[in-house]
């Protein structure tokens, strides 16, 4: 499964190097910022959770190149604004330094907005889909990237901080925080394939199952693993009292909860057939990394 | 003059609050800072020169109703970054204490995220325009708004602190960081009226001449004007370092400077004849600001 994985990478940077501002040596700062925290070898999950929509939905998934773009640029500043040291203040991602320890705070907030908007850009390229107009996936992206989804999730995230929290609270971070970003690449994916109604339905189930999965698999590795493994600072998020599933009900049953969202998701997918075999990869991919 | 301004703020108002989360007792502090910054009273100049340019290719002003609120929503967001610590490190902002002053640094950041992203959600309401698909639309805000123009003009300016600088230097960054706004809430004002492409290229260089007159005049103010007046932080400017015209050709020549583009601005209108008539007294009306 890392071979689908390591392809979509291969795939979606191309392409991302073809809607950037190229990085020759007249380049400004801001290009160099967008760039660093772009191609600092991230897993491109979200485009390969594109490309296999598109493919579950029966199109090619280079359909959703436009679609794995955006999202991951999106993705890319929420991590770059997510790090800052107004918020998270991270020094390490993807195993190296982050945006604002490279090039200075201002920069990292111009770089974080620069992608945010030229995710819409490049989602303008997306294939002419029958069922799916532009106006359509436009508005998806924007409102699960906007106040009520990705940024609400990262504010609820701060704002529980140090405090009592339970897994409800913890859920409805997860969902907004990862679930909707996962859901919305497999729906603008399937939407480039001109996905049927029912297909479309089904990924969002698939998405929101997978994201809490991923999501809570991620926090176990934030106790579990050391830094050097995990590419990023460890045991940051009890450092900082984060609301985290492990935190709440202990690393055994946040571990149950782990394989309960992953069975789910992979049981989501079961009407697809054989068209939804790069879908059940990826997700077996990310229930076998060690926690 | 100052009624039609009036009046496009009475309107941009009322839509925003359609478009935007209610903001009732049970709001998160998100939606509260977006509301905070976005209803702080501005202008609302952007707003209007979308409503004037829908009039000026013989629609009605409402065509542009949501074009002017999203640049309205790209130009508030881009005013709370611009306020951050990191970057101009500012108070006030239209006579009221600044976004993060009021709600934190981290929460002013994702309000600005969430202000850029609605904006592209928001121009998805525009109303279907024969000759210009949402897809150029949504394509010409990104680009105004992007690393190009707005965000990069950003940095320019921050850069250019407290250096050697030149007038075109100036002019570079007045183009970037004011006048791209300016055209782009024209352009897709026009749009929205399915503008000929003859008013379309007209109301750029309007726009353009506009933008560098609108700076020039507020680079002036900041030297020669109260903070009462203001309603932000005056000689700010110059205590900053910043590239202004003043600071690079004294205050005379600046003023010169500001009449001959609003004289070239003016000018540009002549070939609308009447329709054009909003678009003259605004333009007018900005150069009658005290300077």
């Amino acid at each position: 499964m890392l071979s689908y994985l390591e392809a979509s990478s291969r795939k979606v940077e191309a392409a991302l190097k073809t809607f950037l501002p190229t990085l020759d040596e007249k380049a400004s700062t801001l290009h160099r910022a967008m760039h660093y925290s772009l191609f600092a070898g991230g897993k491109r999950l979200r485009p390969a959770l594109a490309f296999a929509a598109a493919e579950a939905c029966g199109g090619n998934g280079s359909l959703a190149v436009p679609s794995a773009c955006a999202v991951e640029c999106v993705h890319t500043y929420s991590l770059i604004h997510d790090d800052l040291p107004c918020m998270d203040d991270d020094d390490l991602r993807r195993g190296c330094p982050t945006c604002h320890k490279v090039f200075g705070e201002a920069v990292a907030v111009l770089a974080g907005d620069a992608l945010l908007t030229i995710a819409f850009q490049i989602l303008c390229e997306t294939p002419v889909s029958p069922r799916y107009p532009l106006r359509r996936q436009i508005r998806e992206l924007a409102v699960s990237a906007g106040s009520r989804w990705l940024i609400g999730g990262q504010v609820q995230d701060m704002e529980a901080e140090g405090k009592e929290t339970s897994a409800s609270l913890v859920r409805a971070i997860h969902l907004r925080k990862t679930a909707a970003m996962m859901r919305v690449a497999l729906r603008l994916g399937a939407m480039a394939a001109n996905a049927e109604p029912w297909e479309l339905r089904l990924l969002s189930r698939f998405g929101v199952a997978l994201g809490l999965a991923f999501q809570t698999i991620d926090d176990i590795l934030d106790v579990t693993q050391t830094q050097e493994k995990l590419g990023k600072s460890a045991g940051k998020d009890e450092r900082a009292g984060k609301a985290t599933l492990p935190g709440v009900l202990g690393l055994e049953v946040a571990r149950r909860k782990a394989q309960e969202y992953t069975r789910k998701a992979l049981d989501t997918l079961v009407p697809l057939g054989a068209r939804g075999e790069s879908l059940r990869s990826l997700t077996e991919f990310l229930l076998r990394r060690e926690f």
